[in-house]
């Protein structure tokens, strides 16, 4: 059982926190006596510049090879820079996403109570949470650009006088279905409630996704669910957190509420992330993780990023595409234990703690992981 | 300058509380010595039971006499009891907002200190909070189901084995021109900033959405702007939401991040907010007024619903349509002694606070509007 693990470091911040992810994922091999084969590639700004594309096709293909992707961040170009026709860094995640069927993002949040101090919320208002999000990361609004896909027309055009835009959302019935019976599954496996976000009372997209889902929860009578507005949920994340058990919704509307989501633990730089296909591995799962947060260049190379939601996606990866859960859990414990022993990096910095780089971050957990 | 209001108070909560922002409009006229005219009409659910229609032509008529609209609520149905084609009680709104074109929905949010403890975010991020959203309301994907505009198509549509749904976000240069631009003239009037949210890596429409931007920033030199993604503005709003001052953004995008940011005051029942158009009126602008929150059916006749919204939309009537600032102002006030003194509907109760019902807040912004 010797997994073969791609590291795609990317822009920004992503060389700095993946490196930090690998040395756990060494600890790991070490502790538990393990041995994964890791290879490392370019995408986004540096292989537009080297390969003159965000993902080159050799690249592609060794993610096509391996047991899993570690991803760490690819940085947007500023819109001056951008010229239409030219390639983007997010291209790379895009085509990723889109051509292994990535259509499963898993978001688990789960404030630790040792860092309820660094959240904007009153702990009374986090007590109890713990729920994931699962995004639909393969269609809608996302795919209405790329030209590739037939019948999603997407672009800026003159007409006449004047200049319009457009963007396709688009859904449909089994994209709807796959997303969705992934999350009754999980939450099968945990609390057992499904809350559906869409926007129903607007949207055909919603309408049809409704449908669906009353017919995949037919399937699964042990769960309980419930349809909520967009807008109501973005409300409930920040009042009544701890009611969700499991959240799933389309692709824009999980973009825009993880990230609200990541704020009840304080920072984005705390979360990480599951992308989940269909192709099956040796220990489960052909997947692809990342830290829900960016490339952040305004802080690269300052040794001063979160390097927890790229460790914690690791563990993600340790669980759902080598099937080592025990592994995984030891790496969620031993980061527990370094933030409960007061170490935070400068996004979390509450008074009373420690504020440590990305570096010491990465080798506190470690070494909490060796001594376990 | 006797002003023509017309009241639609609509279903579920809508009633109760235009009912209290009605007496404060009576409450205006005897404190300052003016005479409004005030209609009522019926919208949403009781205007399709009695006359087929969320709003009938005679009421829509009516509305285009009078100087502004005071609107309550309008309850969806359930997605059971919708059938295609059958008329829905948001179409009211859909058309209200379409016809008279109001196309900018200001939702100024200033949370009362005295209310701290009612938010669930802690103090000290809430503090210097002071800001207004200016939601573009005309276009995007709210009008991409409608059959009677050409060009924007949307429907649920069987293709061969499988069923998919298809909604359209479209914008023109001139539909974002005029909202950004009346985002820039309001944020002169106040802290001189304008942050401009949306998802220009991802969205045709966000990429000349932000190029209208930096071509009408040009004409405001003194006001100081910012472009920023939609996921990173909902982590901003509950992390750091004194920073913003105006921020302007798309239909559905400003649908979310208000809901949101409502929370910062603790409910949606004390939101108000104000849609504009084009057509000027003796005293400002023609109007529609609405509370942020819907029409609650769950307590719906209760005297619970918290009447706050409304009040403080009948407040922006009288400054924006009205032309009656001091007016809108003692408004105001008493809203903020009522809560000041500790009064407060269920929805905003917390330790310490007497809590109210609809009737009794609404009697007491009267009283401390009197006295005055
Ligand atoms: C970088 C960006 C295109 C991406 C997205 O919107 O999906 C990011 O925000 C995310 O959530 O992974
Ligand atoms: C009732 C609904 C259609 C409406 C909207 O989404 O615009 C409401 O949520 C609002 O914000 O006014």
């Amino acid at each position: 059982t010797n997994a073969t693990i791609m590291i795609l470091p990317g822009d920004g911040v992503g060389p700095e926190v993946t490196a930090q992810a690998l040395n756990v994922l060494r600890a790991v091999e070490e502790r538990f006596g393990r041995t994964f084969t890791i290879r490392s590639r370019l995408v986004g700004l540096d292989a537009i510049e080297a390969e003159g594309t965000a993902i080159s096709d050799d690249t592609f293909e060794e993610c096509a090879q391996s047991d899993a992707i570690l991803f760490g961040a690819v940085g947007s170009l500023p819109a001056g820079e951008r010229r239409s026709g030219g390639p983007r860094p997010e291209q790379a995640l895009f085509r990723l996403r889109k051509e292994f069927g990535f259509f499963a993002n898993l978001r688990p949040i789960r404030p630790s109570e040792s860092m309820y101090g660094a959240s904007s919320l009153k702990p009374e208002h986090l007590k109890g949470t713990d729920m994931v999000f699962v995004r639909e990361l393969s269609a809608g609004l996302y795919y209405g650009h790329m030209e590739s896909i037939p019948g999603k027309p997407s672009e800026i055009r003159h007409t006449g006088r004047d200049t319009e835009a457009v963007d396709t959302l688009l859904y449909t019935e089994a994209e709807i279905e796959r997303v969705v019976r992934a999350a009754f599954e999980i939450a099968a496996g945990r609390r057992g409630k499904v809350t559906s976000v869409d926007k129903a009372n607007v949207l055909s997209s919603s309408v049809l996704w409704r449908r669906v889902v009353d017919r995949v929860a037919r399937e699964h009578p042990a769960v309980a669910y419930e349809h909520m507005l967009v807008d109501t949920c973005a409300m409930r994340l920040v009042r009544t957190p701890a009611d969700f058990d499991v959240v799933v919704t389309e692709n824009l509307f999980g973009d825009i509420l993880t990230d609200e989501a990541s704020m009840l633990t304080g920072s984005i730089g705390m979360l990480p992330s599951a992308s989940l296909g269909v192709r099956r591995t040796q220990g489960g799962m052909f997947g692809l993780y990342e830290p829900v947060h960016g490339s952040a260049p305004d802080i690269a190379g300052r040794n001063e990023a979160n390097p927890i939601g790229a460790i914690l996606s690791a563990a993600l990866l340790l669980r759902h595409s080598l099937g080592l859960g025990k592994e995984a859990g030891a790496v969620e414990e031993a980061v527990e234990e370094v933030v409960r022993a007061g170490y935070r990096t400068v996004d979390v910095h509450e008074s009373g703690a420690t504020v440590v780089g990305t570096q010491e971050m990465g080798r506190r957990v470690v070494d909490a992981l060796l001594q376990r």
